[in-house]
């Protein structure tokens, strides 16, 4: 347990991440750091192994639908001018991290640079040149750990909010996200279970849609009293909070997740990271991705079947053509006939269009009509 | 009152941001196509009148202590060339806004730029090239009607949080800030009377964080329940949103306004919007800016005053420089000798500070010294 364990009974149920959980990551640190120390008295070069974050030691597990991380590692040698920064580094914020967990703390990644941030007593060296670095390592200390970010304590940037039939208790606090107004609860950056726990749920299944604009249209229109669902948005590509969220929303509460995004590239990657993780975090992928994520659009067959007029065509650019066949080739794409075809539809359309491309209709078009319509025929994109 | 007002209850809540005002912009719509009717049933040029926002129309009332706007209008005609596009986007944005009213229902910037594209009959003209343009002209439509974007139905991107011993009544639901675990209430973007109302409230201050990050560690140590304030943060330049409900805290609940923000230009043009208001939304200071809010820190002083380290520092660069001296000649910061010399020693210092800098001291030295002891001496710039 964590040893400077605030008395603060909030503060403690905000350390309780699971006490179990903080014990296993601390042990996992106390023993990279053991692992040097005897390194060192043994007279050998020290070194961390590191597992390989790169799209070479990434695949697809056809079976689980997931992208997996593979078994290559780099060691990183004290005793080797290229790698004694990386190395030092890595023991330095694997301190900061046991330091947090004891503390029973909760820090943003750039609070942890800073924490860490020192110059070398004797040099002019700093212990990192920004924070880019810092973050590099904390990803690579995670993997070497198998520990999510959350359970070293940190959180990022706070995005994406959440409405519907179902209670919450987050850190202890009873929260009604049926009774959440006009603004709606605001999905923290650690949604792990011990911090975030589910009470009476309602809904029959979730609807993510990606921008929060959209969101308060169906919040506006209690889409989710309706069509009794939990109602969420990641502002853009969701942080890993609303993706975890999402996964456990679909794990433990067995709701599936719709998701509503725009019909472009863009959209595409995020559904496609939803479903089945994304490369940086393929380690994560496992408590991350939703393979049975369902896309409900928009759709580039929408243009014709909704009538919609030229004004809402966005001309796909170079870029976003190249994007589009990329995401195409993705093997998790590439075998799916329904994809291939949206994807060809949408390019040879030569545009892309937005969910709020349907306002054209009508302002509640797309709660009143498009998603009832798309649910009811089961018509999605899996 | 609105015409197709929706039966629902709640949203019919949502729309009466107060139905007075709603009858009001709506009248001031109304009359608006009125006089272009006239204008062109007499055969003579229509045309509307729209408030210059420009610096040049823009005054620091010194006795207010608020940036106003002045009276120079520009006049748009139907029958010039140069300004035909501009006087049709102008009454084709305001009766959408006027079928918003009467719907009771809300919309999204982007969500108006659609509703409002189309091309026009006969060419292949569109009403609008990009959101920037209806953006641009709904902030016309604002001031010449001398009404909020809210007042309009209109909504932008939301940020920002809060907690605290303070309960919210939002669209009728019931919000306790007090127990709102590690997330947080979300900032509706439409902040106005009405929708958001206030119910029993037990703070004695506001603190309002520029980031997210520093606001988790704020809501983490507890920091609104052992100082009885209300915690809020606006994800960088606060939101209309944000802005509006502080400006609403400090006038009718007479709350002092307390700002932890960067030491850098930035930091300072924060602190200068929230409290003169902005240029280009100087037709609303009076209902955004608070002349009483304070500036907590971080100052420059504290390298020394809380003996940091080096590592801190983010050396200023010819931008940070020459907005400092902007800053620091701004008709509201000119006269302000401590202002003056806070500028001036964050210039000599040549870096700027983050409020995670405090880090580097203690995880939470930020909120169990440098904000306590500052409100204590009550040590801040106005």
């Amino acid at each position: 347990m964590a040893a400077k364990k605030p008395t603060d009974s909030r503060g403690a149920a905000r350390s309780a991440l699971s006490e179990r959980t903080d014990a296993q990551t601390r042990k996992g640190i106390v023993e990279l750091g053991a692992r040097v120390v005897r390194q060192s008295l043994a007279e050998t070069d020290p070194f961390v192994d590191v597992p390989l974050r790169s799209l070479s030691n990434t695949s697809f597990n056809a079976r689980k639908r997931l992208l997996e991380m593979g078994d290559s590692t780099q060691r990183r040698n004290l005793f080797n001018t290229a790698q004694a920064r990386k190395f030092m580094q890595t023991v330095l914020l694997s301190k900061g991290c046991k330091d947090l967990i004891e503390a029973g703390k909760t820090l943003s990644l750039r609070g942890m640079y800073y924490m860490s941030l020192h110059t070398i007593p004797g040099t002019r060296e700093k212990t990192f040149e920004g924070q880019e670095e810092s973050d590099g390592i904390l990803e690579d200390i995670e993997v070497a750990l198998e520990a999510l970010r959350e359970n070293l304590h940190l959180f990022a940037k706070k995005r994406g909010t959440m409405v519907g039939p179902i209670t919450v208790r987050d850190n202890g606090d009873e929260i009604d996200c049926r009774r959440m107004g006009t603004g709606g609860y605001a999905i923290p950056s650690i949604c792990e279970p011990g911090v975030v726990e589910f009470g009476k749920c309602d809904a029959k299944f979730v609807l993510h849609v990606e921008k929060d604009t959209v969101w308060s249209r169906f919040n506006e229109d209690r889409f989710w009293e309706k069509h009794n669902c939990i109602l969420t948005e990641g502002s853009g590509q969701p942080p890993r909070g609303v993706r975890r969220l999402l996964w456990r929303l679909h794990h433990e509460l067995k709701l599936p997740i719709y998701c509503l995004l725009d019909c472009d590239p863009w959209g595409h990657y995020i559904f496609s990271v939803i479903k089945q993780g994304s490369i940086n975090l393929a380690f994560e992928s496992s408590r991350l991705a939703i393979p049975d994520a369902k896309f409900l659009g928009i759709r580039a067959e929408d243009y014709e079947r909704c009538e919609l007029t030229d004004d809402v065509k966005i001309e796909l650019n170079d870029r976003d053509i190249e994007r589009a066949k990329q995401i195409a080739g993705y093997p998790w794409f590439v075998d799916k006939k329904p994809w291939q075809k949206e994807i060809q539809r949408m390019l040879r359309n030569g545009f892309k269009m937005e969910v709020e491309s349907l306002i054209t209709k009508d302002i509640s078009y797309v709660t009143e009509e498009y998603v009832p319509a798309r649910l009811k025929a089961r018509d999605w994109l899996e």
